[in-house]
């Protein structure tokens, strides 16, 4: 390893793509202004006993865990949530429900590096504790909608499917939790043979088999179609028509608060992680084939944290798969586009002078750079050009005597002599 | 150690000061925007190699450090410059001078947790590369006075001096730079008396410990004055004189672009790193004992990193101590101002109503909350009130059938039925 590149997975954002980073991170902090979520900020490291406790052995084995000078085992987070249901089982154990939680920033966790897959990755976390009603699911999917919209992606569609129907089953069928969680993650990965194998295995009944794989198979844009088709089909399973009821109830409140959501139902839909306990998502765009972020309902989660018992919806838009699917999109950040001048003293005598002019511009909102090399006029002039300067303000001992300056157009390429009173506005003018 | 406590030195920002915190990031980052600075974004973990090669003895044993599944020793940054010298060594060797680089983030220490200390802390950071300029020095020092201006932080002073003084007197009298630094680290505490005691063992002339002794005590408000004085002290020490010389050019600089910012020279000021090089400078503000910051120029730097001999200055500024200070000085932030406005449907039925409603509202720019609990009314209102919401927006049938709803003001408690097409300029209008 050379300590001259980054250590491997981890990366460093240059130039535009530090700006889209930061782009994504301000417009998900607008929609959770917008939505009433407050921000929380918490730390990278924590406990290794809090972030192993629900983390799954999968993820378990990848945590960036080690002891710190003072001995205690903690971690690099690897997901915000062991954090916020740490905060709301504790400091805002009393805090008046609905809370509203936003959280940013950077988690780590040691996969193998892949096109849009790092060992420290981004997310913006939106959590919404204390709310059992579909109301509350139908946010998070409106927040999430939001979110894409702001950033200007196109034709994203949300996966979306309810946990409940296939657990609804299996639970009627007397297959107890810990089998289920092993069922659920072979149907995440697809491996639905391996799945009805495992429940055959299990003892479990011809129609429940059965049941279970026209239920997979059950999917389509057409969510309304989807659900109506499901409920016939897992009729004699109470719990898991409930859970259609339910997911039917939170597509209708989400359809009319932002009736462009395009949906995809699928049936057979299980997330990798085991606490959600109700309606699931991922969104997507056609460019990318992985998804943008995942989010669902975990009423249980707090409560396995050590906290009371407590209902709760979220989800995680992963910001740099956000980032590639702009770039895909070629959609570019407006800031570019702003004015942005360097101020040049002819001859060292006049730096004060240009100091304090691009002290003014800036008081007005221009981004200026001031000349610090001590290049000439003309070289100065060729480095703004080309490093994509927009304007040259040129302070020369002749013009300053009438108060004026010299300003240049860096694109069109003409220059004029201005009044420094008249600077900004000419400056903003085109 | 609780898992329910975070990592000792470790916090959690909830509510105003998450809104503190994020709102100087933001404001720095305005002040690198108008200045003309890049942001790059550089990973927590970097290689132990990069990060301890400059970090000088003590930093180096207080480092989070940690082998990586992979084997790798590593580290969490526990300051930005190792990762900006990496960079320009490297991916930006040829990026045409001046750099104009901005960073922000956390970084780690395990320091003894203290006021204003933690073990995870926020810096943002400002360096201009390429340019040994006295106007670059003097932009360094004017966008740091910007930064705290814009904050509205009242009565800052920045403590300056410059390094070569006291180094330009020891390397007239043949001190090796060991044990300079040396003299230097024990100076930087304010150990006078054990300084000199080091020059006499060394066997420095009885001139040089006069001249020493009282040029550390040449110190003042008027820039000008302190300067003319020490020059007059140091004047057989010719690189002694010509860092004077030096730091009278960037404060003359510094003071006619930007008139206001106060001055505290100190001759004999010496900052702990090691790699200051010229100018180096402190922001303080009376109500905190401890520096804002820490900058000043390092021309030696990106060598020492293996890049290229680059010239450079710079300044980190404390954002964890920003926050204390404005806490301490009572400076609130706008936004809490904004209207927060709750949508609250009477009954089940108007849940998809109260949605498209914020939908709409949202659009405005207004922050908006639905009610999501399945609350009464008055149970609902009680509730926004307690949270400081400023408007209720309550959807009922009667009103809906004429396109009006009723609109609450929390504070005042009035309410009154208006149109919906002219409910975001009611909300808008106080």
């Amino acid at each position: 390893m050379s300590k001259f590149q980054p250590v491997r997975g981890m990366r460093d954002f240059l130039a535009e793509e530090a700006k889209t980073m930061r782009h994504i991170e301000q417009t998900a902090r607008e929609i959770a202004r917008l939505y009433g979520y407050e921000e929380i900020i918490t730390p990278v490291v924590e406990s290794y006993e809090l972030l192993a406790a629900k983390a799954g052995e999968e993820m378990r084995h990848r945590m960036y865990a080690f002891e710190d000078l003072g001995g205690r085992k903690v971690a690099l987070r690897a997901e915000f949530t062991p954090s916020v249901a740490r905060l709301v089982a504790t400091t805002l154990k009393r805090a008046s429900k609905p809370l509203k939680l936003f959280c940013t920033g950077s988690l780590y966790r040691y996969d193998e590096p892949q096109y849009g897959r790092f060992r420290e990755f981004w997310q913006a976390n939106y959590e919404l504790i204390g709310s059992t009603r579909p109301e509350a699911d139908a946010e998070i999917l409106s927040l999430s909608y939001d979110l894409k919209e702001k950033l200007g992606l196109r034709n994203c569609y949300f996966k979306i499917g309810h946990v409940g129907i296939l657990r609804g089953i299996l639970t009627q069928e007397n297959i107890i939790e810990e089998q289920q969680n092993q069922i659920m993650q072979l149907l995440d990965k697809k491996q639905w043979n391996d799945a009805l194998a495992v429940l055959q295995e299990l003892g479990a009944s011809q129609k429940c088999t059965k049941t279970m794989q026209n239920i997979l198979e059950t999917q389509g844009k057409d969510v309304s179609k989807v659900l109506k088709r499901a409920k016939e089909i897992v009729k004699d399973y109470e719990p898991a028509v409930a859970a259609i009821d339910n997911l039917h109830e939170i597509v209708d409140l989400a359809q009319e608060g932002e009736a462009k959501i395009e949906l995809l139902a699928e049936m057979g839909f299980a997330r990798g992680l085991e606490y959600y306990t109700g309606m699931i998502f991922e969104p997507y765009v056609p460019d990318l084939e992985t998804a943008l972020g995942g989010g669902g309902r975990y009423d249980k989660l707090v409560e396995l944290f050590g906290g009371e018992p407590t209902p709760a919806v979220g989800v995680a838009h992963g910001m740099d798969r956000l980032s590639l699917a702009m770039e895909k999109q070629k959609i570019s950040i407006e800031t570019f586009k702003k004015k942005r001048v360097v101020v040049i003293p002819i001859g060292e005598k006049l730096a004060a002078k240009a100091l304090e002019l691009s002290s003014m511009l800036r008081k007005a909102g221009i981004s200026v750079e001031v000349e610090v090399m001590g290049h000439t006029v003309s070289k100065a002039l060729q480095n703004a050009s080309k490093r994509g300067l927009t304007n040259a303000v040129i302070v020369g001992a002749e013009e300053l005597k009438k108060d004026k300056v010299v300003l240049r157009d860096m694109e069109k390429r003409e220059q004029k002599t201005v009044e420094i009173k008249h600077l900004v506005n000419e400056i903003l003018r085109d």
